[in-house]
């Protein structure tokens, strides 16, 4: 595997490279990496972004409050092989303090060919799983969001 | 588990209730069923559909055809929760001959609340890989999918 | 799926058997079911079992007991095929009052050829994680065991 | 995620560290690792080990051999929790031409805690899924696997 922090490209926004080997038991009888494995490796990739940005999913877990997915699509480009290695590119393409959505781009290492691109869509609940709002209740997290917006 | 055919609701286009028991496995340490997994639910609706509208996945395959998933999409409308039934509501929403779109609603068995809808779109590939036209490929499985849209 | 209680053939012992239509995202790119799904099927036949001895696992979660696996093993005999369905019998083998032991015996439904055998052991844990004696923190609990044992 | 090879310590036998992140999705609703993850972990660990003696599983299949497991099984020490690294030891312990086995050893990275401990069985079969001699069927592959034994 190996995921390391690649110049991003867009501009103000801050973009995260994500690296992933595809494990054998990701793929399926037609000899690809089953589909349900990218929604995966979306959170994987997600989760390295808030790394990357300085808040670690752990810590505002910790502290807290949860992150629940509001919504996922993925868009098939290309199929990925046992063998190949993945490069999905992260970022926040939408924060308002209350919900944030990230949009990813994965890609094949060797050959820059698309493999598919995403979004997923995420909202915060406090302790007793209501919805909050992170200016509020966390504004240590909400200026790290912020910033990755901003960068 | 145990997958049984309800009467469907939609008038004309056939649409097949499967009935799912979360698995243990499935759950995350927020406590609910991944949202990863719904993905996979929308997978296991769509085989047993195909196996109500006389046409099972299998025997496609095995005639050399696979159905890889172009698109998928998953909106999340509340948690489920380990030692919940599920009820998967799926139906074909779309079909031309060489594509096919589903859609998916997941309820929970006891209070009916929504937990999720989703949608898929699919296309035919031949045994070298190659995008096939289903009608002029596989002239049974063709009809199996038409009526399934016009009940 | 459908999970059916069929007749035991152990004895005095209480054996359940589970049926399983493996799904499509459980085989790899050998074109069979990955080996690591029988360790999940374990856990959903055990989970079964627990259901049918009349203490399902979510009642002695939800009183404040976890039941970890401290130990799994698998004897693979042949390989399972998308489109089988397999029979899993599941049985306690050894009860103490502190920890427990199950067995699997894996078979396909149609043939009755042996998939797979396997072994799991557990302890009980209490909500500080501390390991505990059920026969004194779930005396009901203990009796459901207790009487699975010696049918 | 990332993985080095680190110095062994089994003498003349080639032991491999295998360093892995734990991913949300392989928790479970008690707040830990799900011990279906390190089966599929054992063999992430076995891949990178043929990686590293200098024949990939991904050549050997492309050569026509396949490896299936014939056994596993896994001794769970002490729980991992989501934000934790493992080191999977990994070292072939058995090899004579036509089955070979893998030990491993899970310890937590930071405080060197062992998690785990397994061990594996395989075989090797041809195109048409007969067991075949490794030693005669691919005597490169053969000679890599021999001296990763006797280092």
């Amino acid at each position: 595997m190996g995921a390391d922090i690649q110049k991003g490209t867009l501009g103000n926004i801050m973009d995260i490279i994500y690296e992933r080997k595809p494990f054998y038991y990701e793929t399926d009888r037609m000899g690809i990496i089953h589909h349900s494995n990218y929604i995966r490796w979306f959170e994987e990739a997600r989760i390295y972004y808030m790394e990357q940005m300085g808040y670690p999913y752990r810590r505002i877990e910790d502290e807290g409050i949860i992150i629940p997915v509001t919504n996922v699509d993925c868009n098939y480009k290309s199929m990925t092989r046992f063998g190949e290695t993945v490069l999905i590119r992260v970022w926040l393409s939408k924060y308002n303090g209350a919900i944030f959505h990230c949009d990813y781009e994965v890609t094949d290492k060797e050959t820059g060919t698309l493999r598919a691109t995403g979004h997923s869509e995420h909202c915060f609940l406090d302790e007793n799983g209501k919805v909050c709002v992170l200016k509020r209740n966390n504004p240590e997290a909400h200026e790290a969001f912020k910033n990755s917006l901003n960068k």
